[in-house]
């Protein structure tokens, strides 16, 4: 049985070509080949923890998440979000890998789903892209769209100047060309490549500011109380893609427009899909398409175990 | 952050008083002062997996638990069971413990809750104890009734004569005097405290055979489909007990009792209620008393929480 601390975690990540291992947990969930049983969920007085399970039927291992969110953390100097992954064989149930991640393969697997989305939704021309949101997924997002679009040209919205320069000056370490705005409107007037990434529980992208030919991956909501988006973006929207449709009736940007009466169900796509071949993803430069990523089991059980068999690979003895 | 394997596990666990720990957790689940969600469960073609989780509302830790049973295991020279807590900080989130026990606390908790049944349930005399099954639990059981009941004179009941013979010869290593039946009606005619633990889904033990004045504590089904007495034992006994009210109601031996009529659901008492005082145990010599014990979290999380303190307290650096 192996353990693997956070920094193993983050060098085994950095070798691994991510995008067609979680492209193929995508696939696999949308043609029902993956086993993921409800989410586990405990309330506790400062927190919550979610307990996220299953498997993919072809594979040889199931995957058990847990992910927990004490949001008093930050006071105490600890980061708000935690959690493992634990790693199984089907065939015996034999625990194979402790992953001691703390989310890195949470924020992850999220950010590589946002760079598929890209990859089957995006203009085929990005001007410029769009950042909403400042924090660790702000940053991841970026990174993984490197893979998939090589604009460099990227404006970013927060609500600080001082977490603004901090996103500015760590990206533009890294080559890109940032630049900031406090005005929401800027994003959707000026980029057709927008992801949002915030916890917002008001919509802070307005259809008024949209251009025809924009995709707009929402990364932020994962619950029936956060939006990023006015529903009547999703409306206007040629393509209405989802994570997991099943999830997104219940959450997300999909939920509240769906509540709203802008879209219904019928209206929906799945990201699995897509990939799969089942259904088109973008076919013209006029279209306007959203994804709404709330967050599957199957990406987890994807990213654990791509970890896993690079461990093996590399003949780690840990 | 510790990680703790199964030899310190043992080690820990035979130094603890577990009686006091888990009779609190059971006390304080009646009391609806744990906080235990629905159990996760993934079905394999080979297994399942059972996820258990909570914490009590006046304590500093959650505890989550997986636990597997792969039945063709053995055959591959493996056990069939496996198992493995996590214990984490209530206030922050933080995993502070591993416990790689592989069921060892499962089989340990069970056993202990055997020796809270006898220590309220048990009469007073136990002229001889009647074990049924012949597994790692008619092992623990016995270990821990050792607490309660100052007898030694044991009758075990088992399907084949080798186990029979290996469990005697171990236990009699242990001070016991023990004799082997492969009659289930020997066990209720001779023994007046008599636990049950086999994965039987037919009556082991009959009615016929009972006499005043015996405890059973049933260990062996917990779930709707394993049954080790006859139904008509339950409707003629003086108490009742349950670890679980909600949980008995639809698994073990007071499901099928109930659902054959023998009983009704206000029959039921609990045993953290007998615990706490708030319900009377066995009040005299004559009565026949049950206690359908089927494996609830708040086991779990006390053992778990017994031994992670256990590290502290020894101060074992790991």
């Amino acid at each position: 049985m192996k353990i693997l601390h956070l920094e193993q975690i983050k060098e085994l990540v950095s070798r691994l070509d991510l995008i067609p291992a979680i492209e193929a947990g995508f696939a696999a969930y949308s043609a029902g080949r993956a086993v993921v049983p409800p989410v586990g969920e405990l309330l506790l007085e400062r927190g919550d923890v979610h307990i996220k399970y299953g498997y993919l039927r072809s594979d040889d291992y199931y995957v058990i998440k847990v992910a927990s969110g004490f949001y008093d953390n930050p006071k105490l100097g600890l980061p708000s979000s935690n959690g493992l992954m634990l790693l199984f064989c089907q065939k015996t149930g034999d625990l194979l890998c402790i992953l001691l991640d703390q989310g890195h393969l949470t924020d992850t697997r999220t950010a590589v789903a946002g760079a598929i989305a890209a990859k089957y939704l995006a203009p085929k021309h990005v001007e410029r892209i769009g950042i909403v949101g400042t924090g660790i997924q702000a940053r991841l997002q970026l990174k993984y769209l490197d893979q998939i679009v090589p604009c460099h040209d990227v404006l970013v919205w927060g609500r600080g100047g001082p977490q603004l320069f901090r996103y500015q000056s760590e990206m533009e370490g890294h080559g890109y060309r940032i630049e900031t705005t406090q005005e929401t409107a800027d994003i959707l007037r000026t980029c057709n490549l927008v992801v949002t990434c915030t916890p917002s529980t008001k919509p802070l992208l307005a259809l008024a500011d949209l251009r025809s030919g924009t995709h707009i991956t929402a990364v932020g909501s994962d619950t029936p109380h956060k939006q990023e988006l006015d529903t009547a973006i999703l409306g206007r929207a040629d393509l209405v893609v989802a994570d997991s449709i099943s999830q997104c009736l219940e959450r997300g940007e999909i939920y509240q427009a769906i509540r709203s009466g802008q879209i219904v169900e019928r209206d929906l796509l799945e990201l699995g899909q897509i990939i799969h071949g089942q259904a088109a993803g973008r076919t013209n430069e006029e279209q306007v398409s959203i994804a709404d990523l709330t967050g599957v089991a199957v990406q987890d059980i994807a990213i654990a175990t791509a970890v896993y068999k690079a461990t093996i690979k590399l003949d780690i003895i840990l």
